[in-house]
């Protein structure tokens, strides 16, 4: 499959204007577009009264012209006629209010009302739509603006049965979540409330479950949706992941969907385009698979305090970037420009006046650079865990640090050395990466403690990881059941803020938190300036096991690893990736670049990707 | 009418006080005070029983001593007794919390309830006061303590009404909503509510009519209470405008009353004497018409978080100020200065223990260095929409920018340079100014449109001009209706932090936005460091018409001007001004300064005022 | 009484590990635990059903092995199936929002449900332990986590019944809280409420009655337990207060209890071991008598933003520092180290595994380096009033001041110095001081007004002192009662940033506020560099006044005071006292140090104590 198009909006048009934007498609080679996740209240304006005609008029349209068509089930956007009269479908924020319409994402899926007008209209929908689809996307940015979770009467009661499965008995759940501390012993299910605007701290394993339930309920609202979808339906299924976004358990949902999409739009402030990178690969790495990118920014946005106006020629980049990164299609959200409504500030394809933009004229282009998809070798294995993040936001011994910002350091060093990057989880296969990295993972499933004994080449692994169990109780003896193999054992840590450390006898820094490490066999590698071991190395197993007690940076990382992986580019602003036939360079600047591949001198037009045959 | 005196509270007073209070008035030229604004609980103690016993007492003896007195209606603070009976009464705020008594201003206006009990007060009121008062003073300082805003189910069925007027139908309304974006389609006028605590961004649309009908409740309110005192007297109405406040509608507002009054606070951190100045100048602006500053900020404050002590000589200074920027009046707040209450750190003009300060010699002084009234010939006019500052505050592309901050840049430039400033609004006629400058002015009326087409003179219009239309759309082809006149079209735009242009080859600094124009005409005066335009002319009309594609400070802005500007003012911290038979120059130091009139050399006293014949 | 051990919590443990725990005690002389402060689930797990079978276990086995006890009564938890039950007994926070279970301290004192079910089991637990007890301690930290607030109907109709004890009539109660202003006045009881989310500021008087209702709703509770107590057992009883709170009225509290002990955790990001001391010193100064740590923080803590991990070390000096500014003993919280709940990683004297850590080893070796008491002799006052703090918060003319931080700057300097300090109180007899210093103190009690004038070294008294009265108004005169002793009139203030003073024409730096003073009879000390008066000095009394017109920090307060105190330590990072035998130096440096003790060369050890015989 390749996919190249854009999410499109023809309901916000005069019907009369469909045929200039279908010629503007064809023109430009928009083959596919999303449509329709938006559209609950247009094709059910009166409870119970479905009224496909506008959105069949634009179908036929688009299909009469050749133009694929993934469809979005509309339930991000329960209409104002169901909110006045069901108004307990609203979610309820953790400050205890209720979170009201006027935007979107107004509901709880754990609303038994809600679960029940959501999957008619997905019933009607799908069978509608059954025959026009090519693919289908299932609701719109789930958990998006914080909407993972929700505090209603009804979300309780389904944490209660919820927790009913997972522990049986009060008395497991009791013993589980260490309520003797604090006198906070259950005897009745139904004592049991979510701990919002509590005087101090929360229960931690009671804070890990609601993660959990949390995730789950959204998970278990998807698949209602995909079980109707695959009664009617074929058609590939995926979801639109988003950047950065830890709050679902993207790799559990991985497992229910057909293809991984996602949304990419720049993450931060200062935009950084192997931080874009990392979330391309993480979402190849769900499944393993090649991903789409479902909403591409096109340039301005409108949700940041400040909205840079990215040139056209950045489509065009971010394009051939995604593909590099082994995506199999990029859509850009949006085709059409409005001018009215919350995201009236948002950029598009065309222009206020419908009239093509630099933006699809580079758009375009990309495109045609782009055929085929990319299968990315395997180099380097990156371990994470969703539930991991969400121990670390739980009452974290240093509150500062950020559990994926600190993964993509390490990401962000690999490539820059110039090796393929996976992320992978407690059920992947190791066997073909060169190098393992498991970093800051309090939790570390038992099945995969033994695949980092079994792992042949070189393993680091670094503090916090196997301090804690999936209760989210600390060990006794950390790493848990890897003391041995790494030859050390954390007997004490406490957060840092930045203390100096000496790498090769050159000062970095290294941040956030330390072990205090006891030697059982491992060797000091690089120490900090108090003497305190930064890095050791543990050999008796005749395999390399390093450990790192501190959280570094990219750059601390490039000196760590560049012993252990071949140093194949030399320059900056550059992206480099291999499969087995070709490498690929992306010149990251919008302006030339010289770089070195390998040692041999490269130069580079602005925002140029090279390909060289291996 | 010349108006110099002080705000003053009888009622907080041991009677056997008040001769002392009067003696004092009477020596220092405390013509007239404004008493009454507070005292509902004083005169209606009980519910409908009214007791003017005190009040009267008081009155009686001011009137002995010809003091005149403006009368505040008593309606900002409704008594204990009333809210326990109808806690209906209070205002919501937008987190959905009652906003509870035991300050003041704790009403909505939408309450039937309290307008009934509010216009009885008023009725009695204002018959009882009718042969004693000189002037009369609508409630105290709408809106403050973001008190335009009230969510309650009142004000949402108000706010539905006010949409039926506007809009007739639900249809017109969905239209003008653009509702069709995320499902908002509306079937029923009772499903619309008040986006609180939505998930993501609101209607803007939807916002712009809120802040309308917020400001519109407010305006009812004010005006049902002055058709009540017109009933029984044909003195002077005024409501008091506080410093740098957009929130309410004050060109509209300015329609009812008699008299613009105003309350002269210091409302920066650090003291600006200039942007106090604009302040003045958008008061006399709003009915080109002399004005009143009805509270001067007499020393120190209580509401800040430091509240510095200002010596007596700032009092004398900024009562000077008043009266160059055409106030005909200074009221200090207050009089007395009292050891109890909320406000029992703020200055008065009296000490703890009402012994005459400094502060009351300053303002005696000034008073006698400040008869008639000054009444500035028109030199410079900015185009100013309240409507735009709403437009501006709901999901900008720069949520750094504050229009009425950048606006000020331009009034301290022309200030600075040495013209005077008129704000201009839509229906206000352009044909004395000699230069029009439309800054940041979102939405145009069609009016406006013209009048800046058919002025005479330099017009200069900045980004973000006419790219909006009254529903708060963007427009196909900025700026609105006057591309051609500017020989430009904005292609497109977006959020910058700050960016290096050049003007005359000298580097300054442009923030906030830029816009992307196509030229059709016009050529570049100034660009950017990347080539872009930063200031466009045209003169293909015959006339000059610059366009400004960014945010430019008051240096830029006085670069920019002093070609269109005689630069009469050579010198810093002075205010220059003029009237058709004199120049007034005041020292802005509190010490001796020297400057440049018209090249000649002036030498200043401290805060001195010096007035130059013709 | 000599009190070393630590807070042990036998009920988080499976039984089969108490003996190896009781062990380790006597094996590193933990001679005390404190339990039960938090088990009221465990000992009544369902409504009126009381079982203490296991605590019973683990109390038997402590006391078979010698070791005292102190008993918590473990009011801090109401259990699930209480706050089920009645979910009045819940507290409500300033924003209007219950405070819901799922930590601790969810209970407000005013509920007569919860004051029901806390009593009942206060005189069970009592009873049943009468014979076991070496010691009480009420609750567990009063107030902590902003729970002296709050403000539920019940809380409401207490301060209505807490205010007719106080104003016997409403006439007196309008009085005293000069309702006149902004029409607050009461015409019926019923119509008091708490001024919450008050669009404006507070009635000033009624916050500070606030204040005062809550600290004592808290004591009442407090006092209800005790005198419980009292009935069956005739053991000392205390309470655990905190470090650098001011929320409750200390002072007052430790009127009630036997032995004052408090909680001495690192109070500030960065830790300042002097502030830590004066803090000691305060509880010391609260009944003028030998104090009890009853948690010394072990290393790291669980709380902050960074939880840093303090070596073993610093829990040795943490003690020896104790034992120096006048403890009776120091219990460290906790014994065990667990691996689950809310404090899962707070440090212990053990570790995770159970096992002895160095800090255990450390704080055994220094409590037997800290035999006997020490009884500072006395040298420096300090005078301090917990209302004051109050007065402190309610609308401050600079809210960036704290007045417990400006204290600690004279503490500090006055330790640095090399004398004793003690905080008095109104109710203190001054006669055995040298120096008494009256810092910031807006309300002085009439009494004290009067020991000032009678005290016959030098006093040093500074801006905001005697400025306010005991409703929280503003004097006429200030200061009050003390303008003819100093020879000042301060007749206007306000605040400042900061700004420049020449002390013996070095310049310093003052901060926060400046008072204009009218000088009668005092001459100027020292100035700021625009000529107001910074220090005066009057002694035309025959005695030493010395009046500071603004806020100084450590190093100005040294140079003000060394004048009137022997200079006996030279050097840095070291703390002194001395009682009538001996002079105590302890090295705050976890290195080696050289100080000068009146002018001798010491060297000392990291962390050393060292006693030196006068």
């Amino acid at each position: 499959m390749h996919v190249y198009g854009a999410d499109y909006y023809p309901e916000h048009w005069s019907q009369s204007m469909w045929d200039e934007h279908i010629k503007i498609m064809k023109e430009y080679g928009i083959e596919w577009v999303r449509i329709g996740e938006f559209d609950w209240a247009l094709i059910e304006p009166i409870d119970g009264v479905f009224d496909f005609t506008i959105l069949d008029r634009a179908v036929d349209k688009l299909r009469d012209n050749g133009i694929k068509i993934i469809f979005g089930t509309p339930t991000a956007t329960p209409p104002a006629w169901l909110v006045k009269k069901y108004p307990e479908i609203l979610p309820m924020d953790r400050s205890g209010r209720v979170r009201e319409p006027g935007s979107r994402r107004h509901y709880t899926p754990n609303s038994p009302i809600f679960r029940q007008y959501a999957m008619r209209l997905v019933g009607e929908y799908v069978q509608h739509y059954a025959d026009a689809a090519d693919m289908w996307q299932v609701d719109n940015e789930f958990g998006c603006h914080g909407t993972k979770f929700s505090f209603t009467e009804n979300d309780r009661k389904a944490f209660i049965e919820w927790l009913k499965k997972r522990y049986g008995t009060l008395e497991n759940l009791n013993a589980a979540w260490g309520t003797i501390f604090w006198s906070q012993t259950y005897d009745d299910w139904d004592e049991i409330v979510f701990p919002l605007n509590t005087p101090t701290f929360e229960n931690p394993h009671q804070m890990l479950d609601i993660h959990r339930f949390m995730s789950d309920s959204t998970i278990d609202f998807m698949n209602a949706q995909i079980e109707i979808i695959r009664k009617y339906s074929d058609k590939p299924i995926t979801h639109n992941f988003m950047v950065d976004f830890m709050d679902l358990d993207y790799k559990k949902m991985a497992r229910y969907i057909d293809i991984v999409s996602w949304d990419n739009y720049v993450a931060t402030d200062d935009y950084d385009p192997l931080r874009q990178s990392a979330n391309h690969v993480m979402m190849r790495s769900l499944k393993k698979s090649p991903f789409l990118v479902m909403e591409q920014q096109p340039g301005r946005v409108n949700w940041r305090q400040r909205n840079e106006n990215y040139p056209g020629e950045y489509l065009g980049m971010w394009t051939k970037q995604a593909y590099v990164d082994g995506a199999l299609g990029v859509m850009v959200f949006r085709f059409d420009q409005i001018r009215f409504g919350a995201e009236q500030y948002h950029g598009g394809l065309l222009d206020y006046a419908s009239r093509p933009t630099k933006r699809l004229v580079e758009f375009s282009k990309a495109r045609e650079e782009t055929c085929g998809v990319v299968n990315p070798i395997r180099r380097v294995a990156i371990y994470f865990d969703y539930e991991n993040e969400w121990i670390h936001r739980i009452n974290h011994i240093n509150r500062d640090f950020r559990y994926w910002d600190s993964v993509v350091e390490i990401y962000k060093a690999v490539r820059r050395i110039g090796s393929n990057v996976d992320f992978v989880f407690s059920d992947d296969d190791l066997e073909e990466y060169d190098v393992l990295i498991v970093p800051y993972a309090f939790k570390i499933e038992k099945t995969f403690v033994n695949k980092i004994k079994d792992f042949k080449g070189p393993v680091y692994m670094t503090c916090m990881s196997g301090l804690k169990d999936e209760k989210n109780w600390i060990v006794e003896n950390a790493p848990e059941g890897l003391t041995e193999e790494f030859g050390i054992e954390v007997v004490d840590f406490g957060a840092i803020d930045d203390k100096e450390m000496l790498l090769n006898n050159v000062p970095h820094r290294a941040r956030y938190w330390q072990d205090e490490v006891e030697l059982n066999g491992a060797k000091v590698v690089s120490a900090f300036v108090d003497g305190t071991p930064a890095l050791t190395l543990n050999t008796s197993s005749g395999k390399e096991r390093f450990y790192v007690t501190s959280v570094l940076d990219e750059n601390t990382w490039i000196e760590i690893l560049h012993d252990k992986l071949p140093l194949r580019i030399v320059g900056s602003d550059v992206q480099f990736a291999e499969d087995s036939d070709n490498m690929y360079i992306l010149n990251l600047r919008n302006s030339p670049n010289v770089i070195y591949l390998n040692s041999q001198k490269l130069k580079l037009e602005p925002f140029e990707l090279r390909k060289v045959i291996k």
